[in-house]
Order: structure tokens, then sequence, then C-alpha cells
């Protein structure tokens, strides 16, 4: 069983997509150095339905010590600096998945 | 290019442990009956973090036209009813993923 973090935010009016793409640089070089991740995608709402969130990023990694390792890595620990600088709201959770094949 | 939409819920206080069974037995059949699910996967938080929502869907679908069948499909606007019913508040988006190899 593995484990599926999902974070979404919503960004403070103002925020530009020049700002957004500092936070995308930051995240897509997160796989790079973190092998616990499974899997990682992220990315910005596509405008398809109302009332979203505006950016959304998805984590798998096989158990609790990959969550862990994942949260506390520097690298991600910088990009959620830069996250937490423009985001006005944050929903989250983990919830359990089963392993890949 | 897919899309992998998600949708995080807290539950009314109250809400037990059968009434979210009833919920996951709602989702898990979706699988079958929607074929423009490429992955689905929902789950009940797993308490490893502070703050978070109580439960997640994530949805991957291969382009919008497989997004709305997804979510005007008679099984699912089913689940949706009972989720509506429970949950006080819902975050969701839906962001571009790459397609599966």
């Amino acid at each position: 069983m593995g484990i599926r973090h999902v974070a979404l935010f919503r960004w403070a009016d103002g925020v530009t997509s020049d700002q957004i793409a500092e936070v995308e640089g930051a995240l897509e070089r997160l796989p790079a150095v973190i092998p616990q991740l499974r899997g990682y995608t992220f990315g910005r709402d596509l405008g398809i339905s109302a009332n979203t969130y505006d950016f959304g990023v998805v984590a798998d990694v096989a158990d609790e010590d990959g969550f862990t390792a994942y949260r506390d890595h520097p690298d991600h620990q910088a990009a959620r600096e830069i996250i937490v600088s423009l985001a006005v709201d944050r929903a989250s959770l983990q919830f359990a998945i089963p392993d890949p094949d």
C-alpha cells in the first residue's frame, strides 16, 4: 500500500504567471533529488470548472517514511516557502493507494 | 496530455465510518462503468498530518470530454449526492498531466 499526498492552493490576488512559473520550476526538480517520490504531478487549474483552487500537487510515495522524506527535504522546503509566500488557502490530505504493479 | 481531477472533502460533525463506507462503495464501482477513467483513486485521510481534509478523490481522464463524461455519469451523480449530503467543505481543481506511457 502506498500513500498519495494531495495539496491544493489558492493564490493571493495579484500573483502573476511568472511567480507561478517560479513555483513550477522549484517543484519540477524535486523528483530528481527525492528518490522516495514514485510519482509526482502538479499544475495550474485548467479553468474547466467553477470555484476551483488554483494549483495542485499530487505526490505518491511508498509509506509514511517516504512522505516524511519528501516533506522535510530541503528542496521541498524551499519550494514550500515560495508557495506559502503566494498562497492564501491550502487544502491537503494523504490517503492510501495500491502499490504500483 | 491528460487531465487529473482532484476533489477533497471535509465531513460534517457526526458523519460515521459506515456513512463513509457508503461513499466508498458508490465510488469504487465507477471505473467499471465509466471507461473514460484512466485512473481512479480515493480514500480517507490517513491522519499523518494536521489540518487535513477528510477524504480525497483523484480521477485521471484523457481530455475535457472524458472529464465531462465522468462528471455527468449518473452513477457518479449518485455518489456525488451521497457526498454532498455528508460534506461541509470541498476543494477541487483539474490540472494537466502527461499521457500514460
